[in-house]
């Protein structure tokens, strides 16, 4: 494995300014080889303008083209060695185990979105036929499709390194929909970036698609993600992490001339509601679940269940016992980076100082570099009261609150900010009792998981991951699943055009098969 | 006619505040009974507490409610006597016929969204069947559909005071979507508002839908608006008009605590290219068309078109002849307010005295409150030196741009920013030769027209109506066509729900009989 540590600007390296960081060991804290070359502005600017020129070419390639091309990609990452496991659990801390099942929906997620293309029915066409004797004035054919926006920024996760990085789903929704991509490389993983990098290069040669289609950027600090987002070139972001890092991205993005959507996923602490007959029936199998939810990664998931309400009493009493039983037993497990590690540390041990919360259990104290799982119990009075309280805990921690009753539980859930998901733990008798709780966590919320966790995150076109603000910057947006596709693409509407002017999807014969919607009736004939 | 002059707050009328204004007549300036109340921010709050309230109701009314609701209103809209046309053209300068027109037009798309509401497949309802044999985990059950977002704040457009005001297009997307709408009414023809707000508020009552549904508030500054906008209840925000007031919406939505989306329509030049086949072929049948189009309502449709581009020669020379003589033969119209005549008048001498550009012809001189056509000439070079010329005038206003040949033409195109319409007038042979622009020309535009003209919107589900900004906020939302629900909606994914749970859409059996997708299959059986 050689590392070189410079950009990638299209097909050339370049390290055109002073600085260079190294990424850390997440066991040891120790440097890792080799040194990586901060991007100064004018290389974010020769990246766009690369991006630009590979637009007009990309633009015009098939379907059947970019779908070839994206299986190339799947390909190449299949084909990487133990290299990229290796060098991805030396930067993250993730296990080998963890990051090869990350690779497999890396890869998955890729050939589904070829899938996608090839299947076509996507671009939502529509045709609406002439009718040229209209009285007072002729009908015009109106025929409308989605196209690719332009070049699309992409920043990925620190928790995961393969599948929200820089073959992640952004970058490959971007890449499906027909733009280019300028990746800002994660500053905690830069080596795996940089293989990754590798191999969709590898791509767009074999593929034979235009060098800057693809270009990727260094950087420690907040400048070249600003210079990113701020490029009159760029025309879309898409960012997955901090509620800080996304706001800061979404505010550049408003203060542009021109502005420019932010498609930012920035997590949230998804509330479990356990209903009284779920906490009667099953409470022992929650906290059983609930404990391997919050554990889950190290608690590293943007679906880490951070708040728990229950209904005061026994059952809810047995519930806290036994998770706290389960926490206890349970080992420490090392952090993405010293910086998630410390952060957690404090946010925990905020917690455990304010008023009115107490720690039920901790998990067995680990190293230095790792996180002890804990759970925190509060009452709803003090939640109330305590906004902060609504606010990430990045690790495996979990406030668990006694309400003392529905009415109660309801009043809290109407209050919640927006979440990435809710979760409901119901008997049918409990549904009965308190089905408006559906209804306020459906209004907060975009999932809505039933007797489950809302850790696993299947990738399918069903698949919402979004949600109200904070939890994404854009409540019509998902990162994950094939409706993905719909933040990089823009509806064009051609008025009377020609038939050899038109996309294929466009035309009177149906080539391709795809659905479309002529003269408003769902078809997939010629017309 | 008896107008009251108060804002509408849900089933109450208020006038907290002192501020008072008149309507004028748009053709003698003189005020318009009776005075309108200003709102005060007590009033936009308890419009959105109210619309909030109403909110909860609402979406849980059935698609068939929703649509028979919307039918109400449109029958109440047709019901309205001579009285609105008076009203409106008293308050606009439209002539009656225009505005009958428009009212046609209203009600016709009030009645599309009804039926997209009765055939129901714009929900994009998605289902992913569980899988619970499923290695390493089983595969939970996902159902996915689109649901309202929650209050709408709308602004309407100064120049189409039926179609896109308190019923229009963004109020009557909004609520055939599932949310309350509060409408600002358009301070220069507050009359016309106050009377299809009786319309609306008669069909909640006949249909028996929540009084907080619809709000009305008044206000001529910025205050009303910004304070609408800023709102915590407010969830998104529809707005034609300028670019300078909808980019104050814009930053203003961008700053809050929680963004919230703003879909603003504000206007662009429209450009024409006439390639030299086409002009030598049909030089003088353009130059009515465009005189037509230029000239129509005053020149005061945001699918104006302000920039025409040819390539100098004979053929152009003769265009440019046939296009004065027929803008010189045109009669002065009526404008839409003081304001805009005096903003549009102030706008043409700037130009006629503008180096480099000189005018063609003018119509007849017109009274003090009409708007005089104009259409001006330069060259490619003083264009491109000139970004000014890319701002729209508002108004009957056309700068004709000599080209010294196609390339020069393609290289104004890719500096062109971005517009609702780009138009081409060329033959086979033109298209052939300079098949590039067609490809240039949709990057900066929403819609592509051919061998036609922009104005003249038809409204059916392929017409898209937006575009790249400035032309508009959100390069993937349309104002015009079905597709304009999308604004105001967001998805929401359920997990394991209970069937019971489940909106009606997203149940085994597919009661609608709504297109869904099932397992990645596109169906209307049940599953």
């Amino acid at each position: 494995m050689n590392l070189h540590g410079e950009n990638i600007i299209g097909n050339e390296l370049s390290k055109e300014g002073p600085e260079v960081f190294q990424a850390a060991g997440a066991d040891t804290g120790a440097p890792l080889e080799p040194s990586f070359h901060e991007a100064v502005e004018s290389e974010v600017d020769r990246a766009l303008r690369a991006a630009a020129a590979a637009f007009e070419a990309y633009r015009t390639r098939t379907a059947g083209e970019r779908a070839d091309f994206l299986r190339l990609l799947a390909g190449n990452i299949d084909a990487m060695g133990g290299d990229l496991t290796e060098r991805a659990s030396a930067e993250t801390g993730l296990p080998a185990a963890r990051l090869n099942g990350e690779r497999a929906r890396t890869v998955n997620q890729i050939r589904m979105f070829a899938g996608l293309l090839d299947e076509g029915s996507w671009v939502d066409a529509r045709i609406d036929r002439a009718e040229p004797e209209r009285q007072p004035l002729p009908k015009p054919c109106l025929r409308r499709m989605l196209i690719p926006v332009g070049p699309v920024a992409v920043f990925g996760a620190s928790n995961f390194p393969l599948a929200f990085s820089v073959c992640g789903g952004d970058t490959v929704t971007a890449l499906a929909a027909g733009n280019p991509v300028v990746v800002k490389a994660h500053p905690a993983y830069p080596g795996t970036c940089e293989m990754l990098a590798g191999a969709l290069l590898h791509a767009i040669e074999q593929a034979g698609m235009p060098a800057g289609l693809f270009s990727m950027v260094h950087g420690q600090g907040h400048d070249v993600g600003l210079w990113l987002v701020r490029h009159p070139l760029t025309c879309a972001v898409g960012f997955t992490g901090s509620l800080q890092a996304g706001r800061a991205l979404m505010d550049a993005a408003a203060a542009r001339p021109a502005p420019i959507p932010v498609f930012a996923e920035m997590g949230s602490v998804n509330p479990i509601f356990i209903l009284p007959g779920a906490m009667s029936e099953r409470g022992a199998s929650i906290a059983a679940g609930l404990v391997g939810s919050v554990t889950l990664g190290a608690g590293q998931f943007c679906t880490n269940p951070g708040l728990v309400f229950g209904v005061e009493g026994d059952a809810f009493e047995g519930f806290i016992a036994e998770a706290g039983r389960l926490m206890a037993a349970t080992g420490a497990a090392t952090m993405l980076h010293a910086g998630i590690c410390s952060a957690f540390a404090a946010d925990a041990e905020k917690l455990e100082a304010s008023q009115g919360i107490a720690v039920i259990a901790k998990a067995a104290e680990g190293g230095k570099t790792q996180g002890r799982g804990v759970f925190f119990r509060t009452d709803a009075r003090t939640f109330a009261a305590n906004p902060a309280l609504q606010e990430e805990v990045f690790g495996p921690a979990s406030i668990i609150v006694s309400c003392p009753g529905l009415a109660a539980m309801e009043q809290i859930a109407r209050g919640l900010r927006g979440n990435l998901t809710a979760t409901l733990h119901a008997t049918a008798e409990d549904l009965d009792e308190s089905g408006a709780l559906v209804d306020i966590l459906r209004n907060c919320a975009g999932r809505l998981v039933f007797d489950g966790y809302p850790t696993g995150v299947e990738v399918v076109p069903s698949m919402h991951h979004g949600g109200p603000y904070p939890a994404s910057s854009d409540v019509r947006a998902t990162s994950v699943g094939t409706a993905a596709i719909q933040r990089f693409v823009r509806p064009i509407c051609y008025q009377n055009a020609p038939q050899d002017v038109l996309p294929v999807e466009l035309r009177d014969a149906n080539a391709r098969g795809v659905w479309r919607l002529v003269d408003n009736e769902r078809t997939r004939e010629d017309c």
